[in-house]
């Protein structure tokens, strides 16, 4: 079969390659790929920011079809549509980094390959009416937007959810927010963006190029009161104003790091709020069948920004990490 | 002034009277009484089942205009138009009973009068879209519709909701959820009540006469998983049936005795299903406050079965208490 | 290798047998056992009250030493003491039925027997200070009590906690709360098994025969406020009178229906207290080693009621039935 | 009546004055005065760093005893011993700064006076067992250490707190932790501290100034697992090396910032980590009247590192201020 693999740090390193095809042992499932998605942490891992063993094939995020099933599987059967989940035996509780050591894509092969073979255990059925390439986008950028908002932060119906950004955790952020009945904010460098992120629902938007103490006017826009949960992405670059646009006893929910490592943290405003700031690792298989739950009922179209073929696989990389997305980009497989 | 008042056990023994008007001390305000609804409470001490120290002002659930405030009163102006809370003394945390002993229309006199004097701590502000008889159903039915869903249950997209019956929690329960992203599921001995609960938006309807059996339905309405949170009115007659409806890890909420005092606990279900039931005492004032601030975003229209003038005060308990309503029962004051 | 079965209903059915050993696969470790204890559960069982396949081996409770591990197993190594857990692939997060499914000694065979193979992932380390027999009575009597009081009811210092009965579940349950800094009230119908709970800790005691309307008595012995926490093993004998003794916002964990399985649930003063019930069903590996990291650092020491040699198993059972004892009973293995 | 007065920014504006005293109103009470303690937040409060009108009160912390108990007042009678609460308005429920505005001795005249009239509702009763000077130290310190522990970070027996310090905040959480039945981690720059520690029970010492990177040291002690919870005293000069030295999973309870204003925040290891933050502000009544149950249970005795006669305030607040002090200072008054 076909797999692409990175074969070392930089992104020129990325090629294709052909691999055996390997049966499913008991409790395993052999899946015939469909699609994937790609996240930022993925463009950090080509680029060797992240470091991985060579060669790896890369993503985590994609969705296949059940080919043949391991003796005593139960839980799925020829012909079902899957996605694999993001740390292959997280079920359910908290994240433990010592205990759910296996992510996908990362401490062993991903999902931009024609087909794989993974535990039972591992995935989660599709609802009907997404498409592959939708399904794809789910298993880390839908599901850390989803366990933010519901298993750290709580979102109640008229609470404010202050969304930084437009790639694919803040997009899907922005679409949970809304089902929760959440008053919400969007910021963008992009009045594109901005206007794309209003008829997707955003109540509020704000330019943070032209309001760069944006923590001020999320204050204004929620007279006074602040937003009740924030989901950080900037790292560095904004979580000093996260922290001024918070409400009393607010969550700030840490999902990424695309705006640097090192942030500011002040202790004093942080304090006087009685604010909670928590760090998001994607989330378990319960949160993901949650999700799916919610987007059968709902029918939530993911955002797709732009998909590549899977001879063009490098190229996606490079789109991505040129950060002009909005929502997500995909790959696809079969 | 002119005031409603329960002068002994019996629905006979609602009359008006006349009471003098009391200025506000330090910290309190003087309401205007605009509207007021009842609770099926308010039925139960109507006819002495709940005791009361006669005669009795009744009615927890009202609406007034500040018409002056006392003294180092800042959180509302004259002109403001506020709910009174149920418990005065409950402003945020968990209900006690020994602490929050002050229920509005019970242990003090209640709403049904021309005017009131209050502490400006037992007050919440009324969005401007609330007519004034909508905003008068808010206190004790919306507010235990609202703590249940979010304090004890905390609803996700995707999650099913149980609503027994087509009253006035229920109603609320059933537009709450909706606001959250839940699946609902309402039940009714009335199928013409069962169709307009699904024109306010219920995804599935029971008809709990046609099959008393009502907990096998829920379960085969949702594919065998049951229910995540049954809203519970029932007490005696529901409880064993809302156990069997109930998902595992599923909560219970218990709002209501309508049934009667003593239920039937499945124990072993109910370990089993590692269920959870949780008694709902109202809510606080701060839950109050969340309430409205999902009610301004979304435009939630309360229910109102039918209203009353206050010259017709007395008709108005016989009418809840014939329980043939949908929703709300109101009664206009000012 | 020496088995104990089960092979029909009845106390006369259990029986000893022999079966081949069976070697790892990877990922599994083949454990010698050296000590089981019962729980009630076991009994209800052997009497065919709970249905299981025949011929079965029982028992859920036991301790073995790693005696070769399959291929990639990394978080044991031969030598190492471990006791199984309950449900086999309930690793973290809240109970449920669907998913975990597999408990030893019910759906699959149990830990009576010289040796067994099990999943790396199914076990939990035990700490060196704790005897064979000690271990042995941990993962279904020790976990529960542990789960309730640290999982649904976090007890504080200075809470009370009410203990109905003095069985394994309940001795555990005397002994953690103690390690929480709870106020202890142990319930028994037998003044010698309380003076035994008291020397274990318990603050006050109460026997039950002699103030059949305990509820109102544990009022009393709490200056009025009530158990904040009741482990309640009883079901249908016990729940009501629980609900009386309960606080304000208190907690009932339902662990056991030792007195029937039908209980009252007294509606109104459930609501008026704001309590809690929650179902537990054990608990998951998660629980088992924090409670192992509990032990540890407290060297606490299971109560054992009395222990049998496995040629007397059938002996174990017929004591555990009379419940007369007081703590675990065990069964010595290797 | 005497009292003591900041007369302005500066510690040598601190001087005794005069004033009325007060009857009592509705629901108020009068204390005399016993004794009163000193918190760091008052020395930044006397140098002007937090600003203050002038002339204040100083003292959020003390003791009193009921002289005189207004129309209305059931909690308290003439005789009983009591500390008022450190924000007057906080009853119960999560901290909101927009709520409860008036801190004791900040906002308003705080206790360092021979009498003073305060709500009954603001009031909580000290355990027999305490003295006055003991029951001085408990409303602020006392307070933050107990509902970081119990309301925010929920500690399990077996769990690991470390403990920054040898101040007033870390020896209540010292000793709350080990009533939790926690193992407890203590840092100072102090060996002779750190043994008087030891000797209230503190399993682990560290040096931080011999061990500068004592995050690692903690994940040594802790055999890699790392501490559950971290109390939080540093602020900019602790931060990033409690997220080293913490748990996966971990909570720090940010009670302090003596170190400094800013702290730097480690995004990856944070989320990696899937840690939490959470700002503690004190803790409301509710949290108060919990702490003198587990104190009256167990018999804590807070510690007191050296007391001042009322003439000689203004040398407290040097003492203090010199930070050379473990445990709490004090002033007598009464």
């Amino acid at each position: 079969m076909n797999v692409v693999e990175i074969r070392g740090p930089g992104m020129d390193r990325i090629a294709q390659a052909t691999r055996p095809e390997v049966r499913p042992l008991p409790g395993q499932v052999l899946l015939r790929m469909k699609s994937a998605s790609l996240n930022f942490k993925d463009i950090m891992m080509a680029k060797g920011v992240i470091p991985l063993q060579y060669p790896r094939i890369p993503l985590s995020d994609g969705v296949g079809v059940v080919a043949e099933v391991g003796e005593g599987v139960t839980r799925v059967k020829v012909g079902d549509r899957v996605c694999p989940i993001f740390f292959l035996d997280w079920i359910a509780g908290p994240y433990d980094p010592k205990t759910y050591t296996v992510d996908l894509g990362g401490a062993v092969d991903g999902v931009l390959r024609e087909s794989m073979t993974i535990s039972a255990q591992s995935i989660v059925k599709v609802p009907a009416y997404l498409s592959d390439e939708e399904a794809a986008t789910l298993p880390c950028a839908g599901v850390t937007a989803w366990s933010a908002l519901t298993t750290h932060c709580s979102v109640h119906p008229g609470q404010t959810v202050l969304i930084e950004g437009t790639g694919g955790v803040s997009i899907f952020a922005l679409q949970f927010a809304r089902l929760m009945g959440a008053e919400t904010i969007v910021l963008s460098s992009s009045d594109e963006k901005l206007e794309r992120a209003r008829a997707l629902g955003a109540h509020h938007i704000v330019n943070y190029q032209q309001s760069p103490q944006w923590g001020e006017r999320v204050l204004q826009l929620t007279g006074g009161r602040g937003a009740d949960v924030v989901v950080e992405v900037g790292g560095a670059n904004t979580f000093d104003q996260a922290i001024t646009a918070l409400a009393a006893g607010g969550h700030i929910c840490q999902v990424g790091l695309l705006g640097g490592l090192d942030a500011r943290m002040p202790v004093m405003t942080f304090m006087r709020k009685a604010a909670h700031v928590h760090g998001i690792a994607v989330g378990s298989r319960e949160n993901f069948e949650g999700l799916m739950r919610a987007l059968e009922l709902h029918r939530v179209e993911p955002v797709i920004d732009r998909r590549f073929a899977f001879d063009d696989a490098a190229r996606a990389f490079e789109h991505l990490g040129s950060q002009s997305h909005f929502g997500k980009v995909t790959i696809q497989i079969g």
